[in-house]
């Protein structure tokens, strides 16, 4: 009988995994350099937070399900609902502004399709509290940090940022408020009619933003204003957002959005806290890595040890142990077989490990408390004491 | 309406999350030092794998449910039927020994008392396609490595080892074949009438175990020896284990075990794969972080900043923000506040952030190119160029 991991979840094999703690490290440096704090929360959450969050659709694209104990619960599909509960539940006593991050697995319930995922890695980062441009700015600055860290420029990405509740009014005035709802869903999918896209779209202007120029300005402080185009087309799908919205694109815009990320005030007062402002944003691991490869920014997989120490027959390889726990008490990754080795094929095994150097542990140099040691790049070999390895 | 995590679910703040990420720094660091690769898998899987390693009687524990479409499924217990599935399907392609490790999430519905949790962080390490005892001894290495890393030694826990295969054939020969795995249990939970323990413990004679000697001498080698102890009680509850197996406690045997670990040479035919010598250990966060906790081992909370820049005045926002760039380009984790601050509240700020030094930002040394420096260590306060900073 043999097994297979659920339709739309990913195995991750060391390289796979070496992949995702590459873009992870550069979410984790991004967020700490600019003085974001980690937090976590629990896969599973109750259904009732995370409808209070996103509204009775969400239930439809939700892996959810009644446990035993009769309650109504469900994998996150979203960080949020879970960060603004941790919010709300101690508003009075964090100092504001708060800055968290988050670096969560989330679940979505969708029909398969084109191999899409029902799972992926989403960098959360969020600030509570903090009304001023500069949060706005600084939001997007940790961002695009992160993609600059994993080699990405303002010619690979560029951000098209809007304001949803600048667009909200404008609907209403034009259309009535009854239609403001779903004519930003259209917008957000891209499917308003010609007239509708005309009305809304084509006259937008730019100057109906206030927050726009402080924004332009904030991001210039901080480097990055050139990766910013106005796009009144940006409203978000998610219905909590109520101010500056923005999301980050490859520039051949081949490929969904990297990251998506705006105001949303009023959803911490929402989850049972105070009023509070609040802006955050997502950027997902499967979009980006797909980007990495696109530009030719994958790195190659890092090597798994150090050094490799081979033990020249049976009688060596209690030796060969010693010589290992030396090396890694030293703070080398080292590793030997666990059974004697032909010196031919332990320097295929060093190569194929990414090793630097090779120690051959035989009996002649050993009784002298030697070892020849092989380094893999300069080719040199030397005899060496097994104290000052 | 306010929310909270469902219960025996925790929440990380950023504390929390500190400590559980400075633990798993020691199990990052033990294991790439020994060689061992990272892998992972989904959180959510078939519940028919699950009942494949440890049988029916898991279901009761796990969190299992039907997805939309129809499938039987289950938020994992443990890692290793994922593992052994993922070493199953790639069993030809991957070089033996495989060196992988983990670090999941694991998840058990058990009915909620005393605080018991109902999920932890696991560290998972397997060593797969190795029958050595060089491969037993290098796993329990790596696991005391991580306590040594966190600060405890032989002062503070042991090892208790003894072998499943072995107690499982004296069972059979005093009570017969049936008895064997109701008994096992009954010696794992330590419920053994007194004449059962009189029987199987009191006379059991370490020369029975062929594997000790050499399991002792490679231990020396890798200088873990210290930490062992024989100990007949210990057959760990889960059936699929065949040979040596071990625990490691704290020396006072307050609490539950740290760890455990051992051979399963049977597993990876029984999930699909080829008949594969195998060898792995757990170690979970909750019984390792309370170790910590009662041996006073636990760290101070990292600084959450390097450098706190003070805009003097509403007009230095926009310098304070470009010194904030600089800063973290150079690498140094800062921040600004998004609205002018006071002095002294911002000395108290720095203080409560760890920050090292604090730069102000004001319009009489901003015209010059300058600002000022406050050292917090030493106190001493320089006016430096910016572009020196």
């Amino acid at each position: 009988m043999s097994f297979q991991a659920l339709p739309g979840f990913r195995d991750f094999y060391p390289e796979e995994m070496a992949l995702r703690r590459h873009v992870e490290a550069a979410w984790h440096a991004a967020a700490k350099a600019a003085g974001f704090e980690e937090v976590e929360g629990p896969p599973l959450e109750s259904l009732e937070l995370l409808k209070a969050k996103s509204g009775e659709a969400i239930v439809e694209e939700l892996y959810a399900f009644t446990d035993k104990g009769g309650r109504e619960v469900a994998l996150r599909a979203e960080l949020t609902p879970t960060v603004g509960r941790m919010i709300a539940a101690r508003a009075a006593a964090l100092r504001k502004p708060v800055k968290w991050y988050a670096t969560p697995q989330l679940f979505r319930y969708q029909r398969q399709q084109r191999g899409r995922l029902r799972e992926h890695i989403q960098w959360n980062v969020d600030i509570f509290g903090a009304s001023e441009i500069g949060s706005d700015a600084e939001l997007l600055a940790v961002a695009l940090d992160a993609l600059r860290r994993l080699g990405l420029t303002e010619k690979e990405v560029k951000v098209r940022v809007s304001h949803r509740g600048v667009m909200a009014e404008r609907v209403r005035t034009r259309f009535g408020a009854d239609a403001v709802e779903s004519t930003l869903r259209l917008i957000d999918k891209g499917e308003l009619t010609p007239a509708q896209a005309a009305e809304l779209l084509v006259a937008f202007d730019v100057a109906a933003i206030p927050e726009l120029d402080g924004l332009y300005a904030a991001c210039e402080d901080l480097g990055v204003e050139g990766f910013l185009e106005f796009d009144p087309r940006i409203v978000r799908g998610l219905a909590y957002y109520t101010g500056l919205v923005w999301e980050i694109f490859d520039r051949g815009e081949k490929l969904r959005a990297v990251a998506g990320g705006g105001r949303y005030d009023m959803l911490i007062e929402r989850l049972g806290g105070p009023q509070m402002p609040a802006l955050g944003f997502g950027m997902g691991d499967v979009v980006l890595t797909e980007l990495l490869r696109d530009t030719g920014k994958l790195p190659p997989g890092p090597p798994k040890i150090d050094v490799l120490v081979v033990p020249i027959g049976e009688e060596m390889l209690a030796p060969a142990r010693q010589v290992v726990r030396r090396l890694r008490l030293a703070g080398e990754r080292a590793e030997a077989p666990y059974s004697p080795m032909k010196v031919g094929k332990a320097f295929q095994l060093a190569e194929s490990s990414g090793a630097r150097r090779v120690v051959l542990v035989g009996p002649d140099e050993w009784r002298l408390g030697k070892v020849k040691v092989k380094d893999l790049r300069s080719r040199e070999e030397s005899v060496r004491e097994v104290d000052k390895l």
